[in-house]
């Protein structure tokens, strides 16, 4: 599993000519690190006297960031995994009819879920930018910027998802799904850009 | 050494209670992947036929983002080691006036590197920015949108850094210094928001 790599060896992967892990995989993992500088700043205000007023909403938001990390973390394998399916797909034998009928339906729905997952990276980062927010808001002042930087991290998260949700979705034949699927990632899209802008423009540091 | 640590060991040492790894040590891991990923798209052109014409280019892109990707995966634990020496000078002796002297000497060196580690990968990531940009512009085509999850990945860099170039500097006394970090990181963000949006708006995925 690629979350089981030293970050060393996660870079060292990412530079060579092998096309895995790719954009898709920093993807996820910069989600699962904008939910873990969540957490923390959420952690970092839990337990001490002058924050008991927001602690049970402290709780809540470093549980809510720490299942999103959990998830996240798999989604870079997720995202390998949904690709390494695609090529896999391309490769199925193609001489009579039904093989070529069966490798294209092997080869749409291989694609389906390379765009699948990348959407659902998008979306775990504007949940996790509005968790960032209320941590940002009633958190650990001290640990602001920490918050700001999961902002940012979100930010390139869903930004970074959302070309590889469009690449994928370049290749489906559904039309409908793809209308549907591209309205949804460039509402995201959107919405990341001004959900940053806004919140980050609350921050002093 | 932070880069030995597993990502997910590294996302639950980041979303524990301890300070680190903390947001600065995220800008530099972003600042790695940038550089990881934009070695990836030279390396996915060299070698090719079809990309002979500029095959030199690539080496040398190639060459230099590998080079800021192993100075940078140590600037993860570069900017940790800075923030521990700021807690360690803070914990010095202050009883004598010798050793109050000593300790406040202590304290503002520490905050100059902490404020310095940051402030050059800001810097990096900005070099790092240009290299994906040539990269996207005569690269392999079909790695255009991992060229772009790089300058995505390199603008939470520098911003990431910048808040805590800025954190520092607030601690430290020396006006002059202070004003020249300031006018310096402030230029940094200001650029790598606007190379961000020039290099993205070139790239139809």
């Amino acid at each position: 599993m690629l979350k089981d790599l030293t970050i060393t060896e996660f870079l060292e992967q990412t530079a060579s000519s092998e096309p895995l892990p790719g954009g898709g995989c920093t993807a996820a993992l910069n989600a699962a690190l904008a939910a873990s500088l969540t957490e923390m700043v959420a952690n970092l205000t839990i337990g001490r006297k002058e924050y008991q007023a927001v602690e049970e909403d402290m709780k809540e938001i470093a549980q809510a960031a720490a299942d999103f990390r959990k998830k996240l973390q798999n989604d870079i394998e997720n995202d390998a995994r949904a690709y390494r399916q695609v090529l896999a797909a391309f490769k199925l034998p193609k001489k009579s009819d039904d093989e070529k009928n069966q490798r294209s339906d092997a080869i749409q729905q291989a694609f389906k879920t390379a765009a699948t997952v990348p959407l659902g990276v998008a979306r775990d980062a504007i949940n996790i930018m509005d968790l960032a927010a209320r941590a940002i808001t009633d958190g650990n002042p001290n640990a602001t910027s920490d918050g700001a930087v999961a902002v940012l991290a979100a930010r390139t998260a869903a930004l970074a998802a959302a070309y590889n949700v469009k690449i994928n979705l370049s290749a489906i034949k559904d039309t409908e799904l793809v209308a549907e699927l591209t309205r949804e990632i460039e509402e995201l899209e959107q919405q990341v850009i001004d959900k940053e802008k806004e919140i980050l423009a609350q921050v002093n540091v």
